[in-house]
């Protein structure tokens, strides 16, 4: 296993990614805080670069390598916002890119990818597949490979999104954030305790794709097998260095319906105003179905992205 | 003719309102403004009371009655963002409201109104029926009727809005904004001239609802006879006493397709992550589809509001 990044490494990676990333805003709903009698504040990364957190954590791999590394480029396998953040991230130290993308991606996707500058090579739709060819390229090129998730550059990245949200509301009950790979929640909990916070870190999962409350609850690695949950973002097993991160400081994970996702995200679009995706209304539908304790607490919700794909809503 | 508010009317308007209304963000988008080539600086009513840049005008009419008038409350006709900031404004007053609407009126518009305690009179769904009901009502309870926009209460509320931009931009070369009644058009000239700027104030219309073009050009007013388009919150003819004040202070207007309103809307949704109604991406139709040169151009846009009915779009 890699080394496990620490406090220290979040706050470089703050330092080496504050002249590219957006400080994002904290916004609070009045109409929010009614619904759950507690005091929510919402860290919006859908602002974010790319529309997504993603961008710190690929902010940070892209900016720590050396020259000589950077010179020879970067690459992963993803059609998600890490495809796009690392494009991003590349183009702006103005190295190679190189991205492994399944046939069966999404023109809208493809296409934000392809407009960062990104070298894309197309693959069958499986992991095997997407492994081998990326395998093919780093051999190929020397790129440097950037894991979406379980690489200590890209967890400590994205831990500086709990470091600008404690620095605005330090005396946080409780930080809910979705969990995926688990890069998010890994850089949360070296942030809260790095900070010496009270802060309980808590996770929201899909039911549908409940791997890491099944691997916290049980002590022993589950994988994700055939997930199933609208929060596209959500759909990868954690990495033995999230895992091992957030086994020792994340207080709890919890589970919600696909229906309080959808309805959760509605809600947010209505009464907010702002747009985010599925994956970030995750923690948003925790709260709004008595998952855990909000009434008369102060908490924090990071917003994790905006990117919906509008052509899948009919505007009738 | 009512009289014809002046610039010291907004600025009492402006104090009157700042303890209820929030002082809304101005927001750029390095997207928008490269697909432009302009600075586009968005006054964001969207994130205003009730979703929508009404509760000014609203709010400013409600609070400037005497405490007689008050109490015998405020009635209007309307099924839109003016009932539901009339409705608020009173409530936060404490007096009775009256909102005469169409029975044909969408289940979510009705309970919004509803919800801040209006008391809801239906009618059938033609305009002479809404005047009828309304006039009975007045009668009846001694109530005083806010107009949605022909009136000079309701114009200087509504010209808060370019007060608060032009003071965060004050060098904006154009100020753009929708017209329907033209109550915000009217407020926004008197704040511009009033504090003596060179900002031109341009007005921008749905074609298949262009009453204000076609009057601003020809000088006569024509009536909105049959308007078709999908920004619901113009459908309405210019007032005696706003098309008096457009024809005076504002520069040109010129209107904009569906198709191009539509895209508008997506492009905000998508790059700028917030939420609009169709009204609000009328302006911003114009700048992205070079109905007016903003090239190189500070641009203030102020997006009315985000009240869309979410039930009309279909989440597949």
């Amino acid at each position: 296993m890699t080394q496990i990044p620490t406090f220290t490494d979040v706050k470089k990676a703050a330092a080496r990614i504050t002249p590219h990333a957006h400080r994002t805003p904290v916004l609070t709903s009045r109409n929010l805080n009614r619904m759950t009698d507690g005091s929510l504040f919402f860290k919006c990364e859908n602002f974010q670069k790319v529309g997504a957190f993603k961008f710190r954590g690929a902010c940070n791999a892209v900016f720590s390598l050396s020259d000589k590394e950077a010179n020879r480029g970067v690459a992963t396998h993803s059609s998600g916002n890490h495809a796009a953040a690392l494009a991003l991230a590349a183009r702006l130290r103005g190295i190679p890119v190189h991205v492994v993308m399944p046939e069966n991606t999404k023109e809208v996707k493809r296409k934000a990818v392809e407009s960062y500058g990104a070298q894309i090579t197309y693959c069958r739709p499986t992991l095997e597949a997407r492994e081998q060819t990326l395998a093919g390229i780093l051999e190929e090129t020397g790129a440097v490979e950037i894991h979406p998730y379980n690489d200590p550059r890209i967890i400590a990245g994205q831990g500086t999104a709990a470091l600008e949200l404690l620095d605005e509301v330090p005396d946080l009950d409780v930080i809910l954030a979705p969990v995926g790979g688990g890069g998010l929640i890994s850089g949360t909990v070296l942030a809260v305790s790095g900070l010496n916070l009270p802060a309980k870190v808590i996770g929201v999962e899909p039911k549908g794709a409940d791997d890491a409350y099944r691997s916290f609850h049980s002590g022993q690695f589950v994988p994700c097998v055939n997930p199933q949950t609208i929060a596209d973002g959500l759909l990868t097993s954690l990495g033995d260095l999230t895992f091992a991160i957030m086994r020792e400081h994340v207080t709890d994970i919890v589970t919600v319906e696909e229906d309080e996702i959808i309805s959760a995200m509605r809600t947010v679009w209505e009464r907010m105003k702002i747009v985010i995706e599925p994956s970030s209304a995750v923690p948003v539908a925790a709260v709004l179905n008595d998952k855990l304790q909000v009434a008369e607490k102060k908490v924090g919700v990071i917003l994790t992205g905006g990117n919906v794909d509008l052509e899948k809503l009919r505007w009738s």
